[in-house]
């Protein structure tokens, strides 16, 4: 079993990588407080993966709840519902939430797990690839609003991260496509050597070979575990991490969350990412190709929603949680394998960009 | 003026006790990182101070909202709204909220402020005494549900406390008692002394007597800081702070909040735990008598409201936070001046105090 670790002194923890995992009564227990747990998952995931998790919990005082799927989910009164359901449940300080899904499902239960009685404790359990190589590491939590993708809520890092790889042969291809959006978000911003490698085993990674996704999990998670511990709250190169995310929660936010999955909106991110890189000089229209193509071999698209106009990407981007003094500052390419917050940017390149 | 510190390390901050703070320019412009604020204040004070805070404000992008007076205010449909406000008026990450009111504006203010883009700062302008003894100091925020108290929120501290003793002059008596009576909850927790000139002191402080007050305002501040300084996250000794607490959230949720004045609820809480105390055998009936006489004095409620149960307290009691493997843990007295955390009382003792 592949352990990494997150290194944030006190509170510092684990990713465990591995098939099987879920069965592992005593790597899941070791990382629950007390004897009351909270587990928190959707309609897609509880049918296959629940009583696998129930099983490992005998005896605890469990308390469930199973949300819908999907991004329109990850709401305020999503939260409100999930409050109740623990405050009926007599949940005290001491119980544990436990994140049994994807990202949307990680998302709410560690805001929820802390905001409730001012931050309980929380593992990520996550299910889908896209949790596995990002979303269930580094601690950020929160909810969208109507006028802004993940406007609402909070770092807490959760106890540990339990990635059983065994859960991704369950993926539809279209959740598995969205997650490799951001494995080659983590190739692009940080390691050439990776996209080589990812391009070459693209076509294995996408039948989900348990080898290949094994390492591929494992790269990304090194990556993200470096990047959050120099930078916990962002206020550096933690923001690297956002490629393609700023045009990307724009798409997700203009077409009512749900209909793009997050992936395939930072997909089309990276892409226009890519544009502007170009556009600056930075570079070559034969890597913008290559991005383009290897994006498109996984399955992604790679050009913005028909209806979304210039307007419409920039009233949105405007909200950004990265807009300093007014400038939607975004991160782009110096060359594969190396970003910047960049924004100094002519506005004129952004305006060409998304016409 | 005095000015105390918090002292966490980088996130250390200053309490400014003084009259006339609220028109010092300079004092709370330092505190504001960027040129954004979000003003979050109540229909009572915001007529009264607003217009002097915006003075200072001048050249800044201030959105202001104005919220209904009391505890029922404090839920999830008015954060839910303070977002919407922030978001519409595109409040960036570096936007400064100010919480300019009692305890319950700072304590959804600044719940806004720990989830708001995942965390922004904020001041607290507190204008009660409740607040300014007690509430503004110390980084818990949060908001209440049906079901209990506190029960949702974050520990986020402020970037500083800016108390404005002058902003006491229009209070009511009835906010001013209830003020008192957490400044008798230092007293009795920490420092018999303080229990002592509180008593040679009660009828100025009554009639807001400005050196009473400041020097009162002060002794609490100094206490709080310094047990919120060696416990941040309430593991330890800062429960002591919870004197009569446990009590009174049962109360404030049982009659509906806004009935009862938070401190009122916790002075029949302190009364109950004092009984609780005398009963193990801690205190003296003197003691109980002068403890019971003081609140009285103070123009504060001892006694339960009538219609509630020992049953109606216990359920309530069995949500709150300090709760631990089922066991309501309570704060009580060893002497005047001496608290203790205690979960191994006899429930016989529990039930005949509450019966």
């Amino acid at each position: 079993m592949a352990v990494l670790t997150v290194d944030l002194g006190e509170r510092s923890y684990p990713i465990h990588v591995d098939a099987g995992l879920l069965r592992r009564d005593e790597l899941i227990r070791e990382f629950i407080v007390g004897s009351e747990v909270m587990v928190v998952s959707d309609e897609t995931v509880a049918p296959l993966y629940l009583d696998q998790l129930l099983a490992v919990l005998t005896g605890m005082r469990v308390t469930c709840q199973i949300l819908p799927c999907g991004e329109d989910t990850k709401n305020l009164h999503t939260v409100t519902q999930l409050f109740d359901t623990m405050l009926e449940a007599s949940c005290s300080r001491s119980v544990t939430v436990i994140a049994l899904g994807g990202g949307v499902i990680g998302d709410i239960a560690g805001f929820v797990a802390a905001c409730y009685h001012r931050g309980v404790e929380y593992l990520q359990v996550p299910t889908t690839l896209l949790a596995q190589v990002d979303s269930a590491v580094g601690g950020k939590t929160g909810i969208n609003h109507a006028l802004g993708k993940n406007m609402i809520g909070a770092f807490h890092q959760p106890r540990c991260v339990i990635s059983d790889i065994d859960t991704l042969a369950t993926l539809e291809s279209r959740q598995v496509s969205a997650g490799i959006a951001e494995v080659l978000k983590y190739a692009l911003i940080r390691d050439a050597n990776f996209f080589a490698w990812l391009s070459e085993h693209m076509s294995a990674l996408l039948v989900c070979d348990r080898d290949t996704l094994t390492e591929t999990i494992i790269a990304c998670c090194r990556i993200k575990a470096e990047l959050v511990a120099a930078d916990e709250r962002e206020t550096g190169d933690r923001a690297l991490l956002n490629l393609g995310h700023t045009f990307g929660h724009a798409i997700e936010t203009a077409t009512g969350y749900g209909e793009w999955l997050h992936g395939e909106a930072v997909a089309v991110g990276m892409v226009l990412a890519a544009e502007m890189s170009q556009r600056l000089g930075w570079l070559g229209s034969h890597e913008v190709d290559q991005i383009r193509e290897l994006l498109v071999r996984a399955g992604l698209p790679v050009d913005p929603p028909p209806e979304m106009t210039a307007e419409d990407f920039l009233r949105h981007m405007t909200r950004d949680k990265k807009v300093c003094d007014g400038r939607i500052r975004l991160v782009l390419l110096k060359s594969i394998g190396r970003a910047k917050l960049v924004s100094d940017y002519p506005d004129s390149v952004l305006h060409e960009v998304l016409n």
